[in-house]
C-alpha cells in the first residue's frame, strides 16, 4: 500500500507507482514519475524544475531508496534499485542505469551519463559530461571535473570517461577529458591527467601508471590476487550477473 | 506579488522585500533583512542568531536565489544578486559583495570578506578571516584553511587573500596566511604555502610557481591565451564591467 | 522547561530528558534517549531504525546541542555536551566519549570509537571500524578510509587508529589500518599509509616522518613551541582536565 505523510507536499501532477513511502516534510513536485516501491526519506526536494533540463520528468526506478534531505531535479531518469544517503544533490539530465548507489552529501551535477550498478560513496561529485560505465566504484570525494580552462563555456567542458569495472580510490580527481579503461585501479588521492589503458594500476600526484592492478594481493590473503574484483567480490549484484562473471574465469 | 508557502515560519520581525518568493518548510528569524524579488527554497533556515556576531541582520540583497536546505546566520551581508546551491552553510560576519554564487554543500564559515562577482563551485570551504578579491573563482573543493598552529585561538587565525581575477582549481588547499595576487592560477590539487605574485601559475605538493598563466592556450583553440580569462569569457557578468575588460585591451 | 515545536514529529516512545528544546520540522523516532537540557535544531532527522544496529537506542548525553539538518541513526551513544554542525550525518554504531564536537557536513559511518574531547571540522569523514583516542582534532576533509581492497567485504575492513591527542590537518587522508600514536601532527593534505610513533610530525603525498612535533613553533611567538599543544591551549576543555595537563609539565 502507498503511504505518504500528510505532511509531504505532492502534486497532483506527480506519477506515483504503487507502494511507494514518502517520509515526513518532503516535496515531490510536478514532473515526477516514480516506478514500484520506491521510499523516499524525509526532508527531500523530488524533481525541481528548470530551464537547463528538456522538459521530460524525473523518472525513479522500482524499488528505490532516496534518503532524506536529497534534492534530485526533472529530466533525469535512475533505473531499478536506486539508492542514496542523505543530503544527496543530483541535477536535471542525469541518465543511469540499474542498481545506482550515490554516497551521502554527494552532488550529481547533470548533463552526464551513469551505467549499470555503478556505486559512489559519499562525497562523490560528478561533473557535467561525464561518463561512466557498469560496476564502476568511486569512492569518498572523488572528483570528476570537466573543465579544461576554468572558467570555460558549458559548451566547451570535457568529462572524464570511465570504464567498466574500474574502481577510483578516495580523494581522487579526474582531470578534464581523461579517460579510464575498463578494470582500472586509481589508488587514493591521486590527481589523474592521464588516459589509462585497460587493467593498469595509477597512482600519485601527477598519477603515473605503476603496473598492473592485477599484481596486487588481498591484505588478509596474499594468494589471492585483489583484482579484477569482480572475480572475488559478488555482494549485491544480481545472481544472473555474479553468474556470467564466474562463467568467464 | 510576495508568495510565502504557509508551512514557512517567519518571524514578524523580518523584514521581507517586494515580489519575494520562500518555499516550503523554510524558517525566517528574527533579525533578517531580504531586498526585492528574492527566493528561498525549501528547508532552509535563514537568519539564525549566535553571540558571535554584532547584532546586526542577515542582509540578503535583491535578486538573490538562496537553494534548498541552506542556512545562514545572522550579521552577515550579501549583495544584490547572490546566487546559491543546495545544503550551503554561510556564519556570521560575512560580507560578500554584488553576484557572489556559492556552490552546493559550500562552507564559509564566516568572519570573512568576499569582493565582487566571486564564484564558487561546489563543497568548498572558505575559513574565517579569509579576504577574497573580486571576480575570483573557487572551484570544487577548495579549502581556506587559517590556523598556523592547529589547534591555536580564533585570535591567531590568520586567513588566507586571495587578489582579483585568480582561479583556484579543484581540490586546492590554501595555507594559513597565503596571499595569492590577481590573475593568479592555482591548479588542481595544489597545496599553496607559499605567496604567489600577479599572473603567475603554480601547482604541485607543495605547491610552485612553474611560469605564468598566460603561457596556457584554450584546448579547444590553441591559437587562444586562456589567461587572463576575462579576456575571452564573459557569462553572467553585467555589460559595463564587460565593456571595461575590453577597453583594457 | 522542555519545549518542543508543535511541528515537531515526535515518537511517544522517545525518552526526552528535561529542558530538551526540540526543533521545528525535526523528526524525533522510537527508539531514542535525549540526556538533560539536550537542543536539537530544525529539520533532523534523529534516531533512524536500521537493521545494521543493535537494537540499543540513539542515546544523546546531557547538553548537547545539535544543528540543523542533521541526521543521526539508532544503536549510537555519544556522551554529555556532544555539539555538532549542520548537515551532519552519524550511523549506527558510533560510540563516542564526552565533549564530541562534529563539525557541519561530516560524516560519522558508524561502527567506530571515538574517545573523550575529539574534535571534528567541517566535511570530515570517519570510516567504520575506526578508532579514535581522547583530545584528537581532525580539521577540514579529513578522511579516514578503511578498505584495503576495494571493493572488499565490511568483514575485511580494517580502521584506521588514531592516539589521544594527535592532530590531522585539512584535507589528509589516513589509508585503512594505519596507526597513529600519541601526539602525532600530520601536516595538511597528507595522505599517510604508515604506522607513526608518538610524537612525530609527518607530511607529504605519500606521507613521511620528518622529525619531532615538537620542532614547531608559534607562528606568532616563535619562542613557544606549538607541540604537544595541550601545553598553550585550553578552550572549552574542564577545567580539572587542564590542571592535570599543567601537572604534567
Amino acid at each position: 500500500m502507498t503511504s505518504i505523510h500528510p505532511t509531504v507536499l505532492i502534486s497532483p501532477k506527480a506519477r506515483i507507482g504503487e507502494e511507494c513511502n514518502i517520509g515526513p516534510y518532503t516535496i515531490i513536485h510536478d514532473n515526477v514519475v516514480l516506478g514500484r516501491n520506491v521510499v523516499i526519506g524525509s526532508h527531500c526536494e523530488i524533481g525541481i524544475s528548470t530551464r537547463l533540463g528538456d522538459g521530460s520528468p524525473l523518472y525513479i526506478g522500482d524499488n528505490s531508496l532516496i534518503r532524506s534531505h536529497s534534492v534530485f531535479y526533472e529530466s533525469s531518469s535512475f533505473g531499478d534499485c536506486l539508492v542514496t544517503g542523505h543530503h544527496v544533490c543530483a541535477r536535471e539530465l542525469t541518465h543511469a542505469g540499474k542498481g545506482l548507489q550515490i554516497g551521502s552529501a554527494s552532488d550529481i551535477q547533470g548533463h552526464c551519463e551513469i551505467g549499470d550498478y555503478v556505486r559512489t560513496h559519499r562525497g562523490v561529485h560528478i561533473g557535467q559530461k561525464s561518463k561512466i560505465g557498469n560496476f564502476v566504484w568511486l569512492y569518498p570525494d572523488v572528483l570528476l571535473t570537466n573543465d579544461p580552462n576554468p572558467p570555460s563555456e558549458n559548451i566547451n567542458f570535457i568529462g572524464a570517461e570511465v570504464g567498466d569495472f574500474t574502481v577510483i580510490s578516495a580523494k581522487s580527481t579526474l582531470l578534464p577529458g581523461v579517460k579510464l579503461g575498463k578494470h582500472v585501479l586509481v589508488a587514493a588521492q591521486s590527481l589523474v591527467g592521464i588516459n589509462v589503458p585497460d587493467k593498469k594500476l595509477v597512482t600519485g600526484v601527477p598519477a603515473k601508471i605503476v603496473g598492473e592492478a592485477s599484481m596486487l594481493r588481498m591484505k588478509n590473503d596474499i594468494r589471492v590476487r585483489a583484482y579484477p574484483w569482480n572475480k572475488r567480490f559478488y555482494r549485491g549484484y544480481p545472481e544472473e550477473i555474479i553468474c556470467q562473471w564466474r562463467e568467464e574465469e
